[in-house]
Order: C-alpha cells, then sequence, then structure tokens
C-alpha cells in the first residue's frame, strides 16, 4: 500500500512521457523541459464543494482539473504540451487516486501532455494544475484584439453543463438518455484544443467560456474597450437542453451558466468564410451570435430590442 | 473595496515586470512568455496548519510560498524567472491579501521573478505557487548523478528553521536576540540561488533541505544508487542554536527539521578546491559534512562509530 508521498507519486502519477522533450522529468527538485519560442502558462484550481460538488467521482475530478486548463490554451491558440499537479488530499486513498489518476491521464493521453511533476500535500481537497503550451511566434490570441463591428461567435452548444449540473446536484436521474447527455456535458467537458490552434492567425480576440458567455464575452469587451450585442434567437441551444426546460430557462443557461469550455472569439467579418472553412475542417462547429460595438458591456437583444438576462455568470467570491 | 477574483487581481497581484520577456501578462486565459532553451519548471503548496502554523504573518505566507519554489529552482541551478499562484482563500480579507502580497513581491523583485498569471479561489486557505526558471543548457543539476567516493556538502547551518518553528509553536518569546534569530530562519528563509547557479557545473547531485537533512540527502542516495555516511562532529550548528539547546537536540534538529531551504551536494573530491572557492565567491558558507559510500541509505556516525539519529525528517502524510 502506497502511504507516503513518494510512493503515491511513484504508484499512481509516474507515467513515461517519451518524446515530450522532457529532460528531468518527475523525482527531482524541478523538471526539466527542453522549448524553444514563446509558451504560455495557466494554473486553474479546483476546490471540492465550491468547484464541483461533493462527492464527484474521483475519476471526474482528475479529468476535470487537466480539462479547465487545457481549455485556456485552447482560448490563446496554444499546443498544451506539459502540465504539473499540485494536489492536497485529506488523507491518502488508494481508490480515489486510482480514479483520479485515470481520469488525468486518460484526457493527458489524448492531448499528448506529460505531467512533469507536481506537489502532493495533505489538507482539505484541492487539485491545482498547471499547463505549458507552446506558441508558434506571432500566432497568439488574447482578449485584447478585438474592434467594433467583428463578429462574436462561439463554438459548440452553450448551457448543456451548467443545465447538467444542476440536474445531478438535485440527483435527477430521469429515463432515456437526455438527462445523461447533459449531465456528461458537465462531467466530461470536451476543450477546443484543435479549434483554437486553427484559429490563432484568423480571429482578434478568444477567451474561453468557463464562467458564462455574458461573464466572459464581458471580459473580451472590457480588454477590447467596447461592447457587444448578442442576439437571443442565434444562441446555439441542444436538443438535449430545449428537451428538458423551457426556451427561456435554457437561453438563461446559456447566458449565464458557466463551464462549458467552448470557445468565445472574434473575428472581422471579411474574415467570415475562412473562420467557417477552418473550423469545418477541424469539426467543430460554430456560430456567429453577434457583434462588437461602441460602448461598453454585453447587451442581449430578442428581435433587435435589448432583454434583461437572467443571470450574470460564476462569481469566484 | 475589492471584493471579487478580478478585483482582487487588478488591486495586489498585477506589477509591471518589465524586461521580463512576458509577452501575455496577467489578466488573460494564460501568459505568454517568451523563452528559448530548457527551463526548471516546479511547484509546491502550502495548506495552513499543515505546512506553516495557523496565524502566520500573512507575509511570511507570500514570502513562504515563493521561498520554497526559488529553492528548487537553486537545486537546479536554474535562473528562476516566472512564477504562477494559485490562491485559495476562505474570504477576501484586505489586510490579509495587502501583508501577503508584499510579502510575495518582495522576495519576488530581490531575485527578479515576474507574477505571470495565477487563479484565485475560495477556499480553505492554501498557496500554491508555480515556478519557471532558466538554464544553460548541460548545467542540470540533478539528486542522481553522485558517485561512491564524491563527498556530501551542505551550505550554511541546519536546524536552526526547526528550532525556530518549535519556538514560536511554543509561544517562546525570550530576551534578547537569540530566540529572534533562529524564528526568522524559520520565517524568512533565504534560499541559495546564485550558489545554486554557481554549482551547476561542479557538482555531481544536488537537492535542497526541505525535509530534513537525513530524508534528502537519502533521495540523493536513492536516486545515485549508493548510499551516504554523515559525520556528526561535522554538521554546520550556528551559535544560536546551540546556546538555546543541548548538543543532542541541537543535532537532532540539523539531523531531521525541515524548512532549512539550505543546498545539500555531492561532488568528486577533486573538485573540493573549485567548490570552496566558487562559494567564496559568491558569499555562501559550506561545509563538507561526509561523503557517498556504497550501499544504500544514510548513515551517521561519531568519532566513526554509527549512532542512531533521533529523528527521521518531514513526511506528508
Amino acid at each position: 500500500m502506497a502511504q507516503d508521498e513518494f510512493g503515491i507519486i511513484e504508484r499512481y502519477f509516474t507515467r513515461a512521457g517519451a518524446g515530450h522533450d522532457v529532460l528531468v522529468g518527475i523525482g527531482d527538485d524541478a523538471a526539466v523541459i527542453d522549448v524553444a519560442g514563446p509558451i504560455a502558462v495557466a494554473v486553474d484550481t479546483l476546490v471540492e464543494n465550491v468547484h464541483f460538488p461533493l462527492g464527484l467521482p474521483a475519476e471526474a475530478i482528475g479529468y476535470r482539473v487537466l480539462a479547465v486548463n487545457l481549455s485556456d490554451m485552447a482560448a490563446m491558440g496554444a499546443q498544451p504540451r506539459w502540465c504539473t499537479l499540485a494536489l492536497t488530499l485529506p488523507k491518502p486513498d488508494e481508490a480515489w487516486l486510482e480514479g483520479f489518476a485515470a481520469g488525468l491521464f486518460s484526457l493527458a493521453e489524448r492531448h499528448g501532455v506529460a505531467l512533469v511533476g507536481g506537489d502532493l500535500t495533505r489538507g482539505p481537497l484541492t487539485a491545482s494544475l498547471q499547463i505549458i503550451g507552446t506558441l508558434e511566434r506571432g500566432r497568439v490570441m488574447t482578449r485584447g484584439g478585438g474592434h467594433v463591428g467583428d463578429e462574436v461567435y462561439v463554438t459548440g452548444t452553450l448551457g448543456d453543463s451548467a443545465a447538467g449540473l444542476a440536474l445531478l446536484e438535485e440527483g435527477v436521474v430521469g429515463e432515456g438518455g437526455t438527462h445523461v447527455a447533459l449531465q456528461e456535458r458537465f462531467l466530461w467537458p470536451e476543450p477546443r484544443v484543435t479549434a483554437g490552434r486553427a484559429l490563432a492567425r484568423l480571429v482578434s480576440a478568444a477567451i474561453d467560456v468557463s464562467d458564462g458567455l455574458i461573464a466572459d464575452l464581458g471580459h473580451i469587451c472590457a480588454a477590447s474597450g467596447c461592447g457587444a450585442t448578442i442576439d437571443a434567437e442565434r444562441l446555439p441551444l441542444s436538443a438535449e437542453l430545449l428537451s428538458l426546460f423551457p426556451p427561456n430557462v435554457a437561453e438563461a443557461y446559456a447566458l449565464g451558466g458557466g463551464d462549458d469550455y467552448e470557445l468565445c472569439f472574434t473575428a472581422a467579418p471579411a474574415q467570415a468564410q475562412t473562420v467557417e472553412a477552418v473550423l469545418a475542417g477541424v469539426g467543430c462547429p460554430a456560430r456567429r451570435i453577434g457583434r462588437l460595438v461602441a460602448g461598453n458591456g454585453v447587451e442581449v437583444r430578442r428581435d433587435g430590442e435589448p432583454v434583461v438576462p437572467t443571470s450574470a455568470g460564476y462569481r469566484h467570491f
């Protein structure tokens, strides 16, 4: 039985990462990796009962802590390559660790990300993952490049994850696959890494939708010094979401619910055909939902008239 | 009053990092930094009441979470350059944040380290810092390069920090500066960054002393496939430590107490003069305390006879 930090790391977290330019891997004072050019660095923390409900399966937590960071890489147009993990646990629990590592590595292997180091500590359950990705010089997307007149896009569908979390928290099981489909959108988000890389040269600004569309598009507006208008009737809502919730609730989830991990981005109207072709090429659905305008803040319109959205995104405090 | 995540980051954690090759700094989905060549990456987490006592001043916590990571860079011979911070707080507290940031940035500025990103979350007090340093190709020290016959060195003095923590936890104030000197060794550890860089070409193996000398030298032994012998009479003990504790207690602190953040390293006997000259050149005291031997594990000897040390280092679980 793996009892101490070193035994746990050896047993659950040390996997060969050949071909990853890792010069020194897990087990020294630091990892050493070989890079040549700009890197993107992000960190995201998951705290039990804050970012995910008590009792979430360990596999989903391990998957999630990487997924949310991959989503940050996607929003920068970066190729995720290496990560480190700071994991704080109340006690070493074999089954939990096994599940956590399985979830983490299943996603890491799919994206070619090597876990190169970390820290394992005792305390309240908290998982913090730091990711490093590579970028081609001059191919970085930020939140701040948008211009008035640019069109606003979003990938995939919105609101499913927040609705799925609500169903999970209410313990709704339901018959058929509809509930499950929404719950799985929360449990196993699919970060848009390939789409992000493909878009890096084309778009003016980008962000991932983690706190809710209005909040996150608001970050683009603040950083770009403009406002945005969203056409409510153009919001991409899934058939599952619409089959379980009335239209106004579905829309509220899409506008204010977090954890979608889709990309919201802006591009000049002249780029529209190229953007659509590039995204079609990587199999990523996307929809134009509005535009950047003079002013500040995000306004939602229906049939051209402003409406008041019912939710304003996740707040960390 | 800064209430939300974004306000807190803006107010306390956003400082200009000019000249740090930071292409995109705090406030986007990821930071982008310009590097070309090997980098060292480490992460260390501090959990309240596990890694530091309840009620430790915020300034000391902010200082500490960077110091422990700088120490990892020192042990690799790396030049620390950039860091990200994952900070989990029960509630936003202005005075606490002010102190934490002051402690963190005082050390960061001294070492030319830029805070480029992070994540601020709500939950039990946990600070996790990820550091990135640069290395010259072929100048990386690891734990695994030691050879039988190499001499074992340690910088500075050992045991002061553990003794200082004990005095803090017992609430001992005492008269004169001796208690304070030891407590300050715990509160404000000075990572050996300059010494680490200077040693990188000369030594066969290195580690920083964070878990206690016996435990950390044991890691060198395990990674290098050998054992080590320490001469107890050669342990570097400070005058302060010896003035407050009997010799056997002082020695136990030096062998088993953690948090010294000195460097323990090994070098071929032929390198002795160079090692001493190089360390003298950067103003870092060091002492030869033993040697690597065939076998495994760390043995302490006094007058050539094995003795049983009274403490075996910090265990994370």
